[in-house]
């Protein structure tokens, strides 16, 4: 996707080999107008796969998230990140560990809001090790839903989250694929 | 707002007389379509005061202030909770304490999003104390920047929220305004 991709080289600030600062349009300040094209993005590249609902990760997930459910008409459903475990009914959990953050948490699903034959259109800001994906695909899957394909705006191509997707057969589209970040941010051409 | 005041009728449940759970359209789950709805309402109120800004906190506020800047052609700000002080150029915080949550948190501007000439529309999902909102402004005041007006999906109207945001002199825009939520909810008249 072009316009993200340029926004990317014009905005995009490498912080090390792995790790990318995209505060100014898709963190700390949001390109609403951007959001909306990635939104249209991933309703044309998902369409025709028919999900029934979009799920995300809060909380920099929320935005492109809410543009695609916007575009297609359909609800969203936000995993959550709490602190500790909680045991109530209708709530599903699975432990998470970030590696940027260096925290644990509870990935938090009510399962309300996903029915067992929804398909499931997960989105998500990046994907590296894919850890955030993974755990998601199992929230939905535990609830007896179908990850019908997973939407990143930012992949690391780099780390191995998206061959480990792959692997596990997941459809995966990603808007921006970056080989690596330094010296200059390369992209992989597809 | 009818559309929101018949949602809130339909799916909000309180849980106690302070307590509104509207987890299955504003929170776990959101409504795409009511939130743009939402947004085209805040644009409609505050388009007049012309802000070049809108601001929200994590991770609520997201979805109805998106749609308010995508709407409204603004940038989005989005306002972070940390869990600790962050000593760094550039970063400005406030100590927050989440009544609901019962936890203190440090709300984060990354002040190269705001100019000390915007005009700032502050969004928020709930006003209840005020807490948010006014550490919110706190920040943007801070920065030089003025708060042009704030937008609030779900007003308590029965706590004291609104009266202190209107002693100081902010500019609200309420969209349901709740008088009392027990034994039903009731909407003040406006």
């Amino acid at each position: 996707m072009n316009a993200l991709k340029q926004k990317i080289f014009a905005e995009g600030r490498a912080l090390s080999d792995t790790m990318l600062l995209v505060d100014s349009f898709l963190n700390y300040q949001v390109d609403a107008a951007l959001m909306f094209e990635i939104g249209r993005e991933f309703a044309r590249l998902a369409g025709p796969l028919h999900p029934t609902r979009v799920a995300t990760i809060e909380s920099s997930g929320i935005a492109p998230a809410l543009m695609t459910a916007h575009v297609m008409n359909l609800p969203l459903v936000i995993l959550r990140k709490a602190h500790a475990p909680i045991s109530a009914p209708g709530i599903m959990q699975t432990e998470m560990r970030s590696f940027t953050k260096n925290m644990v948490y509870q990935l938090t699903l009510r399962e309300a809001y996903i029915e067992p034959n929804d398909q499931v259109l997960f989105i998500d800001d990046f994907l590296a090790a894919g850890e955030a994906a993974l755990g998601a695909a199992a929230l939905i899957e535990r609830r007896g839903a179908t990850v019908a394909a997973m939407g990143i705006v930012i992949e690391k191509s780099f780390q191995d989250g998206r061959k480990r997707l792959d692997d596990y057969g997941y459809r995966v589209f990603s808007l921006a694929r970056i080989a690596r970040m330094l010296p200059n941010i390369e992209f992989l051409n597809d």
